[in-house]
């Protein structure tokens, strides 16, 4: 039986997604956690890695196990025993032909901002701009120039390993939200490169300060080049906030 | 000089407001910050004390310190160099005659409860209820018996030491707000004993979750004795939101 599963985290504490020689990482205490319920090795699949730092509040993944009590009980198992940082908010059965990675057909990653020093309640999930402030309506301007199917390579990181992923993504939505001194960059595409979310978030924000003009950022595209010229947004801004699958499978 | 401050914490990972010998709380650390600013040991003293764990939004204290620069640049050297979780939000002379804790007429706290697994967004600064629920209206019909003028002893904790305060406060507002899953307990009073916000909370949920009858309530105020029918909610669910001065000094 194929399960899909929904989880949300704080990755302040997280050194991310993946799993890792250390284990302080989300998928391997999810992992330990369903070792125990199933009392055997459990391997789950996400739709995605996320960079130590970065949040979800609704990263998706599946698993393969035998369960013959109600689904509620294992939601419930599922909640217990996993570290604060980490919640399990929803679980259900899926064909077999599911895929948490493969079968995805799009996701939604929010950038927080503030403008000033964010309150401790929110200061895990934001970076905060300090004595900065970001004109809106310049970042939305060079917004639009990044809306729609390109080659993101000069806006994404080299994994530093053997993936050769395909640089060409559909970016749907690029927003630019102001409420107040908070602002939220809202990305959804059909895939995302490494680091690819928190550079075009970087890049916005130099153009929100002034340090890049709103018409450079589609220069910057074209080069299909990756230089110093964009800046990588700190990890703890960044929350993966939906994940879209095909047929009504959100 | 004399300086007013507002602070804005994160509760979880202290020990409390109040100074102590290992060192990590909330007064050690602002202390230690303005030793390094005034060159000298600088004493602070806070509108109350807070327990391991509670939060503030609006905590205030005071301190006694010769400063000749703007104000704005005191305040930008007193929010660098604190942990994370501690935000100085405010800072503006005083007269001599202030003081952050004889001078308060009044404070606020908010109590969040959250009717399932609250996100690990919030579930910092909330007391998740898993898979009880609470009546609100049976809440609201209890919290009217204890709003007003009353020996609060019966909702109070013994602090172990000396101290002999008056246990008649006037409570002026008690509410209960539900959005959704979301449940704020909300109090405003001239002062508050120790643990009393908490002892309400605690025997609000319980009625909430049917445990006392919503009439219980005025009979455990009138008993004037602390017992076991009343049973402190979790530290991680408050937060010391607002503390009120007279002459507009808020």
């Amino acid at each position: 039986m194929r399960w899909k599963c929904m989880v949300a985290f704080d990755g302040t504490d997280f050194f991310g997604w993946q799993s890792q020689a250390g284990g302080n990482t989300v998928q391997d205490y999810i992992e330990r956690r369903l070792e125990v319920v199933f009392k055997q090795p459990v391997r789950i699949h996400g739709c995605s890695r996320t960079d130590s730092g970065v949040h979800a509040a609704g990263l998706v993944f599946h698993f393969d196990a035998d369960w013959s009590h109600p689904v509620k009980h294992l939601l419930r198992a599922l909640r217990v025993g996993l570290p604060k940082g980490i919640l399990i908010t929803a679980v259900r059965r899926v064909p077999d032909t599911f895929h948490a990675r493969y079968s995805t057909t799009g996701k939604r990653y929010i950038y927080r901002l503030y403008e000033g020093w964010a309150s401790p309640f929110e200061s895990r999930f934001t970076y905060s701009l300090e004595n900065r402030k970001v004109d809106t309506n310049k970042m939305k301007q060079a917004a639009m120039c990044l809306v729609g199917r390109h080659d993101f390579t000069a806006f994404a990181a080299d994994r530093g390993d053997e993936s050769r992923e395909d640089p060409v993504k559909e970016l749907r939505r690029l927003d630019v939200v102001r409420r107040g001194k908070s602002v939220r960059i809202i990305f959804e595409g059909s895939g995302f490169l490494y680091k690819m979310a928190r550079s075009i978030a970087g890049a916005l924000i130099d153009v929100g300060t002034g340090k890049l003009a709103p018409d450079h950022i589609r220069t910057i595209l074209e080069s299909r080049v990756r230089t110093a010229l964009v800046v990588t947004a700190p990890a703890q801004g960044l929350t993966l906030d939906k994940v879209f699958y095909g047929d009504g499978e959100e």
